[in-house]
């Protein structure tokens, strides 16, 4: 197989290159930018000396268009436009942007506050939540990769709604995130003295993957609520560590909930349900492809207290994206993906 | 003033000593340790050299009764103990640990799995919370210093519950601190390559802190309620940031949101109320006694997110310990505590 | 007193805010800057709110001229032009920049890569290593704060030097510095993410540190030498800690080295010399003024490990400052800056 | 190929597990420990939860010789009486402690405080240093992993003495390290709180790796040297830097100390020499195998200044001894060891 990354110098991107360049079936993986063609790819990233020597080349349909895979690692609001040349041709497309996410174009512009892709793009691309849509992704041209926190969220808390054990109506997420997830242009909130020793909260009630949440709720669990949804920012570069809050339906019980996440992923291999007693961290995730998840039930309140951890870059990212490559591809969901976790 | 501090040696110690060496009403500090007799202090602490190079003396009852204040910064369970013999005694007593908190013995004993304080005592203790109880505290003998976590909970979130709008039927609490609320004694959890670029929940559902904020909000805003409340650990060393989520009641706004908390505090000098647009991080507050709160609603589910930030070992613990001794002083508030926030 | 700041809104300005806000002899602290005339401070640093309300003012000379003290801590090659207007003037100057550090200007011109001030102002300009030059600053009308590096690094071999207790022929310093040394500027260096986890080596050889370090070896213990010097960068955001490597001269006794150390600063509150056991580390002066020195000889190799620690925010520049102000004002140099260190 | 780990539960152990289990001639992995037999390993460590959920086993000779290479990775002063039993039988011995690698006992005795292996044991260890040492490694039946801050200085050094390039007469070595290096059993030096934001030095002149750098330099570049070499602990987990100063010889040029470095490595896959201009900081080679090193020469002084950095964890300690294992069994050096550096 041949693939190409598109924004290949971002976090995303390097992730890709990382995990892509020990996949096996991946014979040459070729890096395009819209800025920096014929920079040698490892002078600017040097860290890939010996690893990745190949330079940047120019955006080109043409070139794109003969690849079995393309990845599109781009900001949202300039993927769209990247990738739509792309839609009725050769390649697999893989977007880790918001672009394709929304199915409801007004959505897409009320919280990005851009302007969405065509109907018939958004009409045309699958949801890429790996444990969720193996089907469609298996058939898919175009695939939205799902953001970060939603991943975290939705792989914990969708068994729970989908089986009818916790109550979505008063949904509480709150969220917490490593910085990496910020992007790699520097800025005053990520500005090293400014967000080391200091944990922040951002963009309150405003994230734009909150209707992304919704949207997968009502698409898998054929529910719809309105969430409340709250991100943090964590002094730490890798890991998302989101709790959620619900009600449970009368009578349900500590080993319900447990058993129904457990039987929900019995079959999933990067999806753990924590035992109770573990430490329940993002360490446990560092570095690779697992989604660990644990749910508590408060006797007291008789609400749940339900646990996602993911690392943001892996499989909140370039793993999943990965994943969802080897769905398309007909390969073992786990091919390139078995790094282990690197917990310190 | 004489003042002594029992358990100078933990991390609630040293912040005592580090602002009560600038207060301008205290001419002694005596230094009690149970296990460290003789012990010259600036040679256990060498960052104290020249500036406390006395040495600990043995907790002796002749010794602390005839100082004007003995702080206890002693883990809960020890304290009681060492200040009963105090309690009829000269000096003012002011309790860090857990020990006076709660009224209901069987409370304390469900959630510290320890045996209580006698009734008596416990009955004599004043919650410290500082700009709700001055009046108490002003009179009191024994106060009971708020915990770290209830501080930065109670300031941001009683106002809006006293007031009436919000609703405090469903009221989830999700907490974050700094590593050194777990105090100066090495352990796993706290083995800085485990914790470092690791953020965790602990203390699922289970946090001592639980019933302390479900007693204060009785006291204070005369509700009975039972919260959802996680406490999660940041890589970081100093810092709250706690974020409450509550359905508001119908009809309120924002602007009523807002300036319920300015009115509240205008006339208290360490509560700050965050204007729109700021960041709001731990850092605010770093090494200072404010407490910084914020509150916003989100009109699409119609939910008010309220925010509070501290410095745990000051406002959150030895800040508010000097502040409530300056109210039992009738010394201004401030005294001794006007440090500005490090920012970085 | 009152006291002007120019380039407030640099680390360098907050951190002499900090101090100068509880100095006893400050009465009003004026703000000065190029490009944000009118902005309320507190509105742009929130974690100032009620103790900074004030806006920044214009840089200008009718209202510059008639304060007491102006610090400028504005970038080399910016301070000298903004100062000499001033000169000549009514307020004792000291800036934070190296602009009049270095008596040679070629040199300068060197290693600063910018246009030097004039020869008279250099010449008027005092070096103002508090420790070192104690007589000159008292007289001074402008002061050259020296740099962060220089600091840690001087107060810690110069009485060695002087004392000829070590050979300065080959002299090997191997300095490490916390990121906020860079500034409040964002850039890649400085990124969270990249910076996190990081420990790395920059201007290998070619920091502008290295002729003042010379210079003052010259100046203060009459030696001329090339020392070898190189700077890192560690994942923390305060503190410097350097360690230099000397031979000392035959039959010198660790006795001789500590002693030498001891006599030199028995009367300066700032420099501490370690005892023997403690740990030596950052953090046994963050947030304060002091300087930590050691020296251990080596019998196996007959050579000396010299080691000093700062704040370098503090004693490597606005607590410094303020000590140099203390001393041209005939004020007790520890007044305003008895803060206690944070430790933790 | 079956391999055993003895010493499985600490970090070096947790790295070899995470290396070998992703090595494709690596079969079966087992595990044993001094204390814990019986417990399953994912439950201690649940990060490796669905990944080795098999029991440790009780130290036993019987099943240990039977494997084809075993990995002792326990404490110095523990190793030697567990290896002895093995080193005439069937596997191959690597072990990652200090215990075989100092071929003069008193020295060993004297740096280590601890008895000595017998001297047998210690004439038939090889030490190693995979760049160094291949043809002897390749036939040992005992290696002596190079400690951690060994193998950055070695590497990086080595060339340069060998070809005469630098005076070994005056070497300084300053190194600094991340907190893993300390292992993973808690203690006041590694307490979260009194490590992060603490820059410090330790074990000043007394470090145990400096005879072991000594012995190397001895052995492989045919000097005798006594080194100036000092060690600092950096607030994060991975990574250590060693800079190194030297005299170069009379009219070496830059060009020639850099073509030395590549010309030594040009064939060995995880050493690189750093190009002129790229950052050179520990996240070059986190996570992976690989020894990025650096020289310039400063021409004012005539000095050089040599960098090597690596991950302490892997080609510090479990990833040399897996290169160490594939040199053995004649297989490709990079065998399971293809991992690309995380960089983030």
């Amino acid at each position: 197989m041949k693939v190409g990354i598109i924004g290949a110098t971002g976090y995303g991107g390097l992730e890709l290159i990382r995990f892509l360049h020990n996949h096996q079936e991946v014979e040459k993986i070729e890096l395009f930018t819209s800025s920096e063609e014929g920079a040698i790819f490892s002078e600017k990233f040097s860290h890939l000396a010996r690893i990745v020597d190949r330079p940047l080349q120019k955006i080109d349909d043409e070139a794109l268009k003969n690849l079995d895979v393309v990845f599109a690692s781009t900001p949202s609001g300039v993927t769209s436009s990247l990738l739509l040349p792309l839609l009725q041709k050769g390649p697999k497309l893989i977007d880790l942007s918001g672009d394709f996410r929304l199915k409801n174009l007004a959505s897409y512009e009320q919280w990005y506050k851009k302007t969405p892709a065509p109907q018939e793009a958004i009409e045309q691309s699958v949801y890429g939540l790996s444990e969720w849509n193996e089907q469609q992704i298996a058939e898919a041209h175009l695939i939205a990769n799902p953001g970060c926190y939603p991943t975290a969220v939705l792989l914990s808390i969708l068994p729970l709604i989908k089986e009818n054990l916790i109550d979505p109506s008063f949904l509480v997420i709150d969220a917490k995130s490593g910085v990496s997830g910020a992007g790699n242009k520097p800025s005053q909130a990520t500005h090293f003295s400014e967000t080391n020793e200091n944990f922040s909260i951002y963009k309150i009630n405003e994230h734009q993957h909150i209707p992304e949440i919704e949207q997968a709720i009502a698409m898998f669990a054929n529910v719809e609520t309105k969430i409340s949804f709250n991100t943090h920012l964590v002094p730490m570069t890798r890991g998302i560590l989101a709790t959620s809050y619900a009600a449970v339906r009368s009578g349900v019980t500590q080993q319900q909930l447990i058993e129904c996440l457990q039987a929900k992923y019995a079959k999933h291999p990067f999806v753990r349900v924590i035992e109770e007693g573990s430490s329940i961290g993002t360490n446990r995730v560092k570095g690779s492809n697992y989604c660990d998840i644990y749910v508590q039930l408060d006797e007291r309140t008789n609400r749940a207290t339900i646990v996602g951890v993911i690392d943001n870059l892996v499989k909140g990212a370039a793993g999943q994206a990965i994943q969802n490559m080897n769905i398309q591809m007909n390969l073992p969901q786990t091919m390139g993906l078995q790094t282990v976790p690197l917990f310190i």
